[in-house]
């Protein structure tokens, strides 16, 4: 607590720009911050802990109350987020906040395979959860296209599948401990039986089909798998689990299971041997038969070593016990389902930070909603939480905080706050200065996009290609890997790399387009338009200089275009007149093409300037 | 060298966002880098080491050879330097270079004392000098409002002296250590016989008037100094001195020895009879005596723990023997002087970063010229280079990077590059790449100046606080002393502490202005007056929420008056008429106005203004 107290007095400083005189026991007339902690914490966090949180402000004296640790730290974070500017410099409002989570369970995973992740961004990637009340990491550190800790009874699982690119043990326990003081648990996921070319190439006696096995390149769903009629198989995971379980001291570890293709189950005549010996069904039913044995050999190994059992919706099986854990990413009905069949589980779909939604669309999402809500009320206790999910084959170490950053404190919110607390736009004005409250934690989602953004304008001026970047978004993982064929060597330096999930400017842009019939709002309106519209011109000569900006070209035209028809509709709006059918149709056809993916970006201010053109054609 | 290479190559990564694979001693078809160094480097690196290298980069190779590691250092970082875009990405140019430093000693003070500054400064900003191959930290460790380094012999040094703000001595080790990867020299200054308040209160035997000792909590001369009539200082120093040159490897050690006022001596009843005594003449030349005095005893502290002495101009006196050096913050005249009695020196004066002064006027200064000029080429040869200053009384860990770079670069360059070299446009070509390369090394002189401008924008938009900030120059030392009697505990978080030294858009502006006859040049022109123009009323709202920019309010308003007469000339100008004598009157008294600081900040754009309003006149 006296770190996070440290921590605490950093970030009020630099939020501030005032120097903060700490003593530690101070007591006198001046206005003092009181803590009052009832017990120790754990030495290992668990899911259960009592997280709630009492805090007053008066004009005198502050006061943070709490049952845990947990709850101290949390309380920190809310009176972080409490300082405003007032007369004099800043103040703390007067207030009394009695605060608890909706959910024990509010992760986010991150996966360090698809693209390593070095501690650095783990650790300022924790003090961002942190800062929203976040208390799981979901560590995703084995997959088809990296092994990424060292294991040292098993050298070969990085030496050779992990291109260099891992966590000592060394990194393992230092991230444990800054998460640790953090409030938050660290669960390791090592995907098997599938995702697992990484771990065959070094070890080609565990894979089904030994041949040709190498470390996974380009992205997608991978045929190599583990033999799960290979008794040497458990043996190994033996080994390797009982060390991991020694260096992840969390109760839950994550053991994947999704995404088996089967492929080289079916191919196999060993396999379809000893499925046949072992009296289980044909064809696609007999991988899924062997796939559960597999899990639950796994299962006997996991409670050997102390440990209970997380998986993807695919270890689903009523044959298991029920103290395993389900991730669902399938959605809601398969989270209800496992629920119902009495398994604990938490929810991930409609959190994939991946695919680049609107924060809106995440807030929406409530574990407890859709099938969920037809439950019992015991039921309804065996869903956990949720955990959002940064998976990362188009992600690296410089745009992750952007990809994650604003938009998980909406999640995070979702998870730790009433469900009553739906409403979009005050999420929004709040998600503001969450934002910059996160910079100040630091997180690098702001200082990177600017990095970025500077980078793409060469030697060039960057305003103009600051102009582009904000109107555009990422597209998701489904359009990128149609777009290009990308392998993990790849740069990711260019506008899909640089442009984030959600544009600030469109979604501002939307609002006032919403607002039409106000003359105020149409004048930003088209201070905005003849922005976009011109900004084509003054990028070309920057892209001209510029290779890493090549492909934005047609993206600058597109959104000069689009610009254009915004104009003619509010020239018209304005003069009180309509244009006619030809305009409309004409207008109809650009912004449906305009709003398909361009070089893997959306011109996100495509649904408002359709509205605008409606407006002025009805 | 390998951690040089592995910090190049993370450098380059950042610099083109492309992975790079390091395999050292690779050899193949693709293009490789290959270093040749002569000989090692010494363990203490000395002030005339050979820094030169040749760097050759044709279609297939790139070749850095250098006799020393420094020289393997900076042509890693002229390699970097040469990154351009290029077709398919980056490329490095065909190119060889062959390089070495003007000076020898190519330094910058931080003082530390006036504003501490964490370690995590002091590496940053080493990065930023190896960056700009300055090979110096003069690290100002002591001063009147803190003593910053733990002495162990000597506790009450810090426990009394610091606030509990200093560096351990594991802290010091490890800012040498991380120098010296870079090529760059530490020298310890602690300034004696005044500027010693801090020291004193911790140790008032040492002192000449022991009463009402304590910590400079002020800016300014002190009375406070040092008893040289008291053979205990002198057992003190000798204790002291030895410890710290253990700790600090260089062989210079830094005295300061400036600014003694002397009042103290002349009060002391003691100190007059020991002057009398030792036949030392009366009123103030008794105190230079007495300083003499206590120099001479100093330096054979020094040499017994085998150091050079380092001092400011005052310690200049023939009697001392010739191998001491020479700071001189006075001018050329007297680092002349200094010469010609045989002493070495190097120049400060015209390097003071908290003047405020332009890159230009700082590139303009060069320690050969004037009265160095006149010197034999044996005396030239005493002149090692010079030091840029960080003194530190209006400076944070904050707003430091700002300060300091991107303006420390033209300075480098000055005692890095041929004397010939003296094109200010052309700097300030290059400064703007310079400056987005030091951001990639990690110095955070454009981050924190985002950062604080959003501070004061509170909840706030920042861009109308951005736009004011961007054409606003913070004032120098002496504009503030007046303003306000500032304490080291007051928070530095306005716009005069934000507002960094040399406004980029007011320069661009004057050059546009220096073009009136070209219509482009007065379209570009229009655009920004208009923007200064109406940037008030959009201020004004974020003005009535934030305390922080409560201040900025007339300079907000002087903006746009000044931005308002701009508009006017230039109307006058594109129309080709004459504005009357009384415009002329009522404008050059506005601007006369302007031109004054406000709030302790400067506007930079009047000049170009008054420009605009003669030529709309004349």
């Amino acid at each position: 607590m006296d770190a996070a107290v440290e921590r605490a007095v950093r970030r009020l400083e630099k939020k501030t720009g005032m120097p903060i005189q700490k003593a530690l026991g101070l007591s006198g007339a001046k206005p003092t911050l009181t803590i009052h902690c009832a017990r120790p914490g754990k030495l290992v966090q668990s899911v259960s802990e009592d997280e709630s949180y009492r805090l007053t402000v008066t004009g005198e004296q502050a006061t943070l109350s709490a049952p845990t640790p947990l709850g101290v730290l949390h309380g920190l974070e809310t009176l972080l987020q409490l300082v405003e500017p007032a007369q004099g410099g800043f103040a703390f409002p007067t207030v009394t906040v009695d605060d608890h989570p909706r959910f024990a369970w509010r992760g986010m995973l991150i996966d360090a395979s698809r693209h390593f992740m070095p501690v650095e961004v783990i650790h300022r990637n924790l003090d961002g959860m942190a800062a929203v009340k976040m208390n799981v990491l979901h560590w995703h550190l084995s997959d088809d296209q990296g092994f990424r800790v060292e294991s040292k009874l098993l050298p070969k699982l990085t030496m050779d599948g992990s291109d260099g690119k891992f966590y000592t043990q060394a990194q393992v326990r230092e991230v444990i401990e800054y998460a640790h003081a953090r409030g938050i648990r660290v669960v390791p996921e090592f995907d098997v039986p599938g995702h697992t070319s990484s771990w065959l190439v070094g070890y080609p006696k565990l894979a089904t089909d030994a041949r040709e096995l190498k470390i996974g390149r380009n992205f997608g769903v991978f045929d190599p798998c583990m033999d799960p009629s290979n008794e040497g198989v458990y043996l190994f995971l033996d080994q390797f689990i009982g060390e991991m379980a020694r260096l992840f001291p969390d109760e839950y570890f994550h053991i994947g299971g999704d995404e088996v293709n089967g492929k080289q189950w079916s191919a196999s005549e060993k396999i379809q041997a000893f499925e046949k010996a072992h009296k289980m069904p044909e064809g696609k039913e007999g991988n899924a038969a062997i796939h559960a044995y597999f899990n639950g050999k796994l299962l006997a190994i996991l409670k050997k070593h102390g440990k209970k059992m997380e998986g993807w919706d695919e270890i689903l099986n009523p044959d298991l016990p029920k103290d395993i854990l389900i991730q669902s990413w399938r959605g809601q009905k398969s989270l209800a389902e496992a629920a119902r069949q009495g398994f604990t589980g938490i929810l991930s779909s409609g959190y994939y930070l991946d695919h680049m939604d609107k924060a809106a669309t995440h807030y929406a999402i409530d574990p407890m909603a859709k099938e969920s809500a037809e439950l019992t009320e015991e039921q309804k206790k065996l869903i956990l939480g949720g955990e959002s999910c940064m998976w990362a084959e188009y992600v690296t170490p410089e745009n992750i905080d952007g990809r994650i950053w604003p938009r998980n404190a909406a999640i995070a919110e979702r998870f730790w706050s009433p469900a009553t607390v739906t409403d979009a736009a005050d999420m929004y004005r709040r998600l503001e200065a969450v934002s910059r409250d996160l910079e100040i934690a630091g997180v690098l989602h702001r200082a990177n996009y600017r990095m970025m953004v500077e980078r793409l304008a060469g030697n060039g001026p960057a305003g103009p290609v600051k102009t582009l970047a904000d109107v555009v978004e990422s597209s998701n993982l489904g359009v990128r890997h149609h777009a290009h064929d990308y392998s993990t060597g790849e740069a990711l330096n260019r506008l899909p790399d640089t442009a984030i999930p959600e544009s600030d400017a469109a979604r501002k842009f939307a609002g006032l387009a919403a607002r039409t019939s106000e003359p105020a709002a149409r004048a930003e309106m088209r201070q905005c338009l003849m922005l976009w519209r011109d900004n084509d011109i003054k990028l070309q000569p920057v892209i001209a200089h510029s290779p890493l900006l090549a492909d934005a070209q047609p993206v600058s035209e597109t959104l000069a275009r689009v610009a254009a028809i915004g104009l003619e509709a509010l020239d018209a709006i304005e003069a009180g007149k309509k244009l006619d059918a030809k305009w409309a149709a004409q207008a109809k056809t650009r912004l449906t093409a305009a709003a398909r993916p361009v070089d893997e970006v959306r011109i996100a201010i495509v649904p408002a300037i359709q509205m605008l053109a409606e407006a002025a054609t009805k």
